[in-house]
């Protein structure tokens, strides 16, 4: 699911040398220690030529996010209601561990280099905000109208992108070794697990009985049953035809 | 359950003028316009008393959360095992609610000049993520040793700050109307409820039939069964019996 089967976007190799430039001087001398003007001296290009691809110095440690945000955007918009939303929330997520993917050393660099300097870490975590807004506005949209609409949204947002950084960072640390895709995935799936039943539907309440032996609770048009194992099978069905009202 | 139960700890007559004045001054020549000499010129106070206060002039923004961070962290490490895990950060995020709702105008006034200022919300950003990963390192020891527990312990932690998030900006979008312990009461049941059956016990998994009949999951000692209200009640226990292997 998360490797690049479309080759990405082409980028201006003035751009590329600029990035490639910066990251030689922030591992030699520093990330505070190194100017614009080094970048460009470095790059051989003219100081106009940064700042015509890259806002500020934080910029130039994120080239590509901004794009990939871009993206995330379109693949939403494209949406449709066959779409379970959860999932595809989570399959917009994947398009940022795409983007990391397909660069494992740059990758790892930047997370070296982010995790040692205060300024990029703010920089990285209001890139990382824009990317949770995005799929929080998404949802709010398909959640419209629905009780908690917006709290379920903004809560599976925050969810996928944990999930999904959580992954990543484990792969990041482990410098960038195995799979990252298949941790993603897996990571992915715990939050769709979780979400994905009930976030379509009238919220499902689950309570447990208080000996633990099993109980049941209704909503609109689901039941949800939880039950011990060792639960005598009489009491569970009891329960749950007190709550489809069979009993 | 947000209501302020204990007095806030005294803070020196200093302190309180040089927030008073820097607030004074971002309201009325806007937050960049105002310098640290213009506040402690209006405070009547020097520039290193200051600076004894204050890093920088983000920091007079939010003068609280330092102390809310290490009220936070003290009441997590005075956890014990008889705290069910997810109502314990809920109830440590609800430190953070009681911090703006102690004092409601400021509160408003400050998330008024932040929304406005790029700088204040990356600074405030990075607040947040400092409670988050609070939230987050209390619940990764819990889940220590847990299948999943590094990645439940982040979703969970960003759940409960999106969902606690989601009720504070509303009210502060509302000035300040309304009972905001209520909403984020609220908002973190729907966390709890999420989370808390599950968060403790080993991971349940939760399936549903191909024709949304309804279908259940097993797991070492909890199964899980969801099904639609209208399923006839046999198909239901068979499934049911089925995992229970008692069939």
């Amino acid at each position: 699911m998360s490797s690049s089967s479309t080759a990405p976007a082409a980028r201006p190799p003035i751009r590329d040398a600029l990035v490639a430039a910066a990251f030689r001087l922030f591992l030699d001398r520093g990330y505070e220690q190194t100017t614009v003007d080094d970048i460009v001296a470095l790059a051989g290009v003219g100081r106009r030529s940064f700042f015509r691809y890259f806002p500020s110095k934080e910029d130039v440690v994120f080239p590509d996010h901004e794009g990939c945000l871009a993206e995330m955007t379109a693949f939403l918009a494209a949406s449709g209601p066959e779409h379970e939303p959860v999932r595809r929330v989570c399959d917009a997520a994947r398009l940022v561990l795409r983007m990391y993917a397909e660069n494992p050393a740059f990758s790892v660099q930047r997370y070296r280099i982010t995790r040692r300097v205060p300024g990029l870490r703010a920089h990285e975590l209001s890139v990382v905000r824009r990317y949770e807004r995005a799929l929080a506005a998404y949802l709010r949209d398909r959640f419209a109208g629905r009780p908690d609409g917006t709290l379920r949204a903004d809560v599976i947002a925050a969810a996928v992108v944990a999930a999904h950084n959580n992954a990543l960072r484990s792969w990041l640390r482990a410098d960038g070794a195995g799979d990252p895709g298949a941790a993603v995935d897996h990571a992915l799936d715990h939050v769709q697990r979780t979400y994905a039943r009930t976030a379509d539907a009238p919220a499902a309440a689950v309570w447990a009985g208080p000996d633990g032996s099993g109980a049941a609770g209704r909503d609109e048009d689901v039941v949800v049953l939880v039950s011990r194992r060792d639960a005598p099978l009489w009491r569970v069905v009891r329960e749950l035809e007190s709550v489809l009202d069979r009993s």
